[in-house]
């Protein structure tokens, strides 16, 4: 049931373009679903997916074309006239459109909206491009289905029946006034039943969930999630019902956000792929290796101060990675649970409480992992008594601060309306770091005395 | 529009239970959508929640109770008898029931079944309980709609306006044959538009995507994106049609597959949220701490086979923790994006290829690391060409070495059945902390030679 992508197929493919075999490829491909056409064409190189999509369908190519990367698809899209990328972008509903023409430059974003030539269609992605593409307004389709409160049930089937023709699922029909404000909702079942005389003003449900035009995706997907929505309206400034999102978007945004926030504490600070350019790669790491090599700089710096220890207590460097190690895994682990509940909104109670909370967390943690580098460093290492319980004093204190800092740095740029994001991976390894040195150094010096 | 929980609310309700003034708690909570009960549930003490799932209906309730963290739904099924669990069950479908009687004790399970009055439910949800959470089979519901092929159009519309009242979306109608086996789906809308006379056999589509009980969640969730589906049949080991998988659940999956993913990055081994107990954040934390750990007595061994260095080149020691975090975070990230790849399939092209890429890359962020790192150490630090060089030639080689452990680490793992993600965090930054500081070392003392 399942398609698989083979090597064969390929092969099979490319020598059919190459011997411009047209009848034959549309053999091949005409029951191959479009995501399985985007599989085939993210494997050619851009001249045969080009050639590839100038041949088949519109209908199909649209649906492929969404589905490939968008490295890729920029490239096709490069090798398309404006006229036919507007084709392509007809068979698209007005989300996708917007989606796919805002990856073009704003010249040929003009030329292309010149060719659409469904003018209602180009109106609706030239007002979708005005919203930022995170927010309700960016993820929103125009493509629904509404009636007004004062049609009766029998215009009402009749005007849905035409409605629903460009809407792939309906889901929900929406209510409004006459000035387009939504009053409510209604299924298709309480249609199908009611009195066909009856005004839908006295049969719609006026209770409906819905988002504002600058809800940002996250705030949309928390609600829809919430009460397992399958689709949410979506209103403007005025309270006019002006699109919907449906939940396969929100699926997409959501894997999306996912994908980004890991990277992003992963220290990669734009969406790439293995498979992106060498050049792509590097501006989203180097950055952040950037960052990571000036805090070391300054932990060079805070070891030098140090360095009359060396005479007597060489082997106080030597535990130097492992409380830095200890230090960033510390902080990287409460930041994740901090971001994880500000993303999610379930951080309750106050912030005494979980500064107290975060205390004793890490003390506990702090004390049993002392304890082991203690006894380690005295039985298996030879180090003397003094020594020991210098470097776990030492752990504990660095193991709680490192605490402190990873929970309540990305609560204090939360508060100040800054991405608490990007406080993790290697802002705070970094900065732990850092302080851990110096905080380890600090009680070494007041135990050893140097 | 939004529901908004107020600290007065709370203490509205609070008081009201302690008065036991049902009559106005029933009033106060009628309108109250179950998703925002269950948050006003976790506001509560427990012998107050459980007072307010007792009082309300339980078709109100069990919905509450499917959204509420798993820790607070727990405690609150603690305090009621299997008889009353029972009964929220069966307000439930077959797949959230199963669900959460599988977080009770086995004991408590067997009585709790015992009590379901609806013997096929009870079924359904003892069948669920079979398989893997994280499979098809734990993800499916019981509930949708099916036709045997055999069936005319007038017969079949009656069955399912049965079928179609314990089913809460229909989405499609999956037709099977006398043996239950999936042969095909319907829309709604086809059925509607054939003749009543017409058989199933003639007019359903005979082409369908399905899933096994086995296929992992994962597969379930890539399937469904791809495609675009906001439904899935699922088949057992003979193709027979045992249940249904909706996007909203893929939705949840997916958001809780992230959140995973994301802690176990971060040193987190269980899904633990900012509220839980200090026990189980302990738990879920510590484990890897006393991994990195071990890592680090490692690195003090290593650094002290090196103590010869320290007379003359005491400067050496100040760069470790500068070195061992590059080492660290060049390893995290490419790690992240190659699991990302193999996560989402999109991993192209020969190992031999992604070798010589991982090379070029980490070379050119070395060198440019390299150049500021030397120059920075000789103009800001002070030290002389042949140090400079030294530490330059040793990061560029570390930035090297960490990339390739953190893209081929994932990648064997893979490879051998192991999942890829435990390469990742923790585990990447202490093994490349080892391997950074032994080759700076090496590079070091070859250049310097002590």
């Amino acid at each position: 049931m399942q398609f698989e992508l083979s090597e064969e197929l390929i092969e099979k493919i490319e020598y059919l373009i190459e011997q411009k075999n047209d009848a034959e490829l549309l053999l091949h491909l005409e029951e191959v679903h479009p995501a399985d056409i985007a599989e085939i064409l993210s494997e050619l190189d851009i001249e045969e997916a080009t050639y590839i999509v100038k041949l088949l369908d519109s209908e199909k190519t649209s649906e492929a074309l969404m589905e490939l990367e968008e490295g890729v698809r920029e490239r096709i899209l490069d090798s398309l006239s404006p006229k036919e990328i507007a084709e392509e972008l007809e068979e698209m509903d007005t989300d996708d459109a917007a989606d796919i023409i805002s990856e073009l430059s704003e010249e040929r974003q003009q030329k292309v909206i010149a060719q659409i030539l469904d003018e209602e269609h180009a109106d609706n992605i030239v007002e979708l491009l005005r919203y930022d593409e995170d927010s309700a307004g960016g993820l929103m389709a125009k493509e629904l289905v509404k009636v007004n409160e004062n049609w009766n049930v029998t215009g009402c089937m009749s005007e849905m029946r035409n409605q629903a023709e460009n809407v792939t699922r309906v889901h929900s029909i929406y209510v409004v006034d006459d000035r387009n404000k939504l009053k409510g909702r209604l299924s298709l079942k309480d249609l199908l039943t009611a009195p066909s005389k009856a005004h839908i003003s006295d049969v719609y449900i006026p209770q409906v969930d819905y988002v504002n035009v600058h809800t940002p995706g996250e705030e949309v997907a928390r609600i829809m999630q919430k009460y397992d929505l399958e689709a949410i309206p979506v209103v403007d400034e005025m309270g006019r019902l002006v699109g919907r999102i449906t939940i396969d978007d929100i699926l997409d945004f959501v894997k999306d956000e996912a994908e980004k926030d890991y990277q992003m504490a992963a220290g990669i600070s734009e969406d790439v792929e293995a498979d992106d350019s060498i050049w792509l790669l590097t501006r989203a790491r180097l950055p952040w290796l950037v960052l990571a090599l000036f805090g070391g700089f300054i932990s060079v710096s805070v070891l030098g101060t140090f360095d009359d220890a060396m005479k007597e207590h060489a082997a106080l460097f030597f535990f130097v990675p492992l409380i830095a190690a200890m230090a960033g895994n510390v902080g990287v682990q409460s930041s994740a649970i901090v971001l994880q509940g500000l993303a999610n909104k379930s951080l309750k109670g106050s912030l005494l409480n979980r500064l107290l909370k975060e205390i004793v967390l890490s003390l506990f943690n702090g004390v049993v992992l002392a304890i082991l580098l203690t006894v380690g460093g005295i039985f298996l290492l030879g180090f003397d008594l003094t020594f020991g319980l210098t470097i776990g004093i030492s752990l504990i204190s660095v193991i709680v601060i490192a605490s402190l800092i990873g929970t309540f740095v990305p609560i204090i740029l939360d508060k100040q309306g800054i991405d608490p994001a990007m406080a993790t991976g290697p802002f705070i390894t970094t900065s732990n770091d850092i302080c851990g040195i110096l905080i380890y150094f600090s009680i070494a010096k007041i135990i050893l005395g140097f």
